[in-house]
Order: C-alpha cells, then sequence, then structure tokens
C-alpha cells in the first residue's frame, strides 16, 4: 500500500506523477531526451543501462518496465535482458556498453565510485565523452526514479504480461507526461 | 580533473550542464518547483533537506551549495547549518522536518528503507502527504545531482567565499537554465 493517498489507481511511477504533474512534465521531458536518443548511444542501450541501475537498486517496477523497453528495441530477446541483469560481462553485447555498463554500476553506488581507471577502460573501447557523459546522467537519473517509486511505496504490477504492454506504448509514444496521466488501463 | 572535456571551467553541476544544456533544462526546472516553492514545506526546509541528502552522498559541492542557499534563507544562522547536518535530532528545528529529515535520510539509502514507521511518525507530527511526497522527491532528486556531480568529477571550488556569492545569485534569481549556463564567473 502506498506511503500517502494517489487519489488515483496506477502503478508504479504513473501513480506519483499523476499525483504531481507540475514535478511529473519535467521528469518526463528528461526521460525523453535520455532515453529515446540514438545519438551516441542507441535507445536500447541506454534502456539497458536503466534497466540495470533499476535492478542494482532492487526496484522491480523500473527493472521490469525499461527491461520490457529494451526487449522491444532488442527483438524481442528476453534471454538477453536476463543475462545483462545477471552477469552482463559475458552477455553477447559490445566490449563499450559493458565498459559503460561497469560505470553505471559505480554510479549506482555513489558518484565516488566511478575511477579515472573505469573511464580510461571505457574510453579504450571507443566510448566518447558525450556517451560516458549520458551513462552517467541516465544512472543517476535512475537512482532517482528508483528512490521515487520506491520510496512512496507505490503499487507494482504482479501480472508480468502487463509490462511489455505498456512497454509498447512508451516504444511508440514516448515518455512525455501523457504517458503517466492518462487514464489508460495499463 | 574532469573525467570527460567539459570544454569550459564552470564548476560542480554547472559545467556538466553547460556541457548538456538539453538535459541541463529538465533539471533546472524541476530544481525550480521542488526548491523554491513554499507550498507546505517552506524553501528553507526544501533545502535542508538537500543539503542533508549531499552531506550523507559525501558530495562537498552540493552539500555547500545548498548549505549556503539555505542559510541565506535561514538569516545567516551558520550553526544551525551545522548543526542539521552533523546532528539534526538536537538540532532547534520542528519534529516535523525532523521526521522529515529522516525519512530523506531513508530515500538516501535506497527508497525500500522508508517504512511505514517513518510515514507514520511523520503524519504524527502534521507533515502532510504533499510534503511527504516533496520530502522523498527532493532527497531521490540529489540523489541523482550528487551522482551528476561526483560520476563526472567535476571542478570543486576551495574558496569558500564562493559559495554565499552564489547561494545569492540562485536566492535572487533562482535555478533556471541560464544559472547553470551563463558566463559569470562564480
Amino acid at each position: 500500500m502506498p506511503h500517502i493517498n494517489f487519489n488515483n489507481n496506477f502503478p508504479g511511477i504513473r501513480s506519483a506523477m499523476a499525483y504531481s504533474p507540475e514535478t511529473a512534465a519535467p521528469m518526463g521531458v528528461l526521460a525523453e531526451i535520455l532515453l529515446r536518443s540514438n545519438d551516441g548511444l542507441l535507445a536500447a542501450e541506454r534502456e539497458l543501462i536503466g534497466m540495470y541501475v533499476s535492478y542494482l537498486n532492487d526496484c522491480f517496477y523500473c527493472n521490469h518496465s525499461h527491461g520490457a523497453i529494451a526487449c522491444i528495441y532488442l527483438g524481442g530477446d528476453t534471454a538477453l535482458i536476463e543475462q545483462v541483469k545477471k552477469d552482463y560481462t559475458n552477455a553477447p553485447i559490445s566490449d563499450e556498453l559493458k565498459s559503460l555498463l561497469a560505470i553505471a554500476a559505480k554510479v549506482q553506488q555513489g558518484g565516488k565510485f566511478v575511477t579515472t581507471e573505469d573511464i580510461a577502460t571505457a574510453k579504450a573501447t571507443g566510448a566518447t565523452d558525450k556517451e560516458i557523459h549520458d551513462t552517467v546522467l541516465i544512472a543517476a537519473t535512475f537512482c532517482m526514479f528508483n528512490r521515487y517509486v520506491d520510496g512512496l511505496a507505490t503499487t507494482t504490477p504482479t501480472d508480468m504480461d502487463s509490462y511489455p504492454l505498456r512497454a509498447k506504448q512508451i516504444v511508440d509514444n514516448g515518455y512525455g507526461n501523457h504517458v503517466f496521466t492518462n487514464k489508460q488501463p495499463i
């Protein structure tokens, strides 16, 4: 049961965002810019980073929501999604993405955990400054989203079929503020 | 030395925001809404919560920046600022603010650390749902800002006189995007 009365029955972050649309608006804009771009990092890679940080933060709602979105971008490869969560170092992804996931995992612990060696490793795989910047900010942003979702004890859907349906809406329509406040049942 | 080349010499979060103005814009809007309102929580209380989370995250730049802003709102009471950081339970602040700082400290650890008892304690002191919501989101947002600042190893000013000067600019002009990207030396 949520810690406060949201006056709505939306799941996860949508309940908090519908409760506070004025803060939801810039959060939606930030998610749209950070997660839907293919400039440098692909949208699939951005979602994998967000999913992985959410997994490390033990945020069930965010980890499954963004895992489902990444899965669509990756052509439905659910095995890859699970492997990235549990052991990305042996997943069939690029060395660059592995080095960026390592940085994201450090950011999840705290900004100062990122070392010059982590950055040098990423640069050696071809990561640009922009890709490193975006990785750090995506990881930092999910440390916010995850805490918003769980710090208010928002409702977590247990019907796992709902996540891919919702993910398709995000892939099709983006993270605009309407996503969080509309009346759609999913 | 910063982990990436920001192409500017701004300190702290301003360097990252000037590097990435498209993400800086919604982050500035979010800060403006969350920290400058007096609806429910006073701006001084909002800044104290942000400062305290930054202190717990060991983010020197954010903790001193927002401590300096709170100090202006509190009429220059630097002793109170220090006491809130080091032992807020014995600081001359309201029981309600103490209970909200306790929630913020839980959010700093992770969203799931917030318990129904923490919420009940806050409500018993008079905290409203909106004040609890804003506390959780302010704490979550600083977990993002702090990681953005330190995860990219932004420059931390060592001249402590610069923080009150910068704080006055924020108090006077707000957190609009221009704050992070203008050419002012402070």
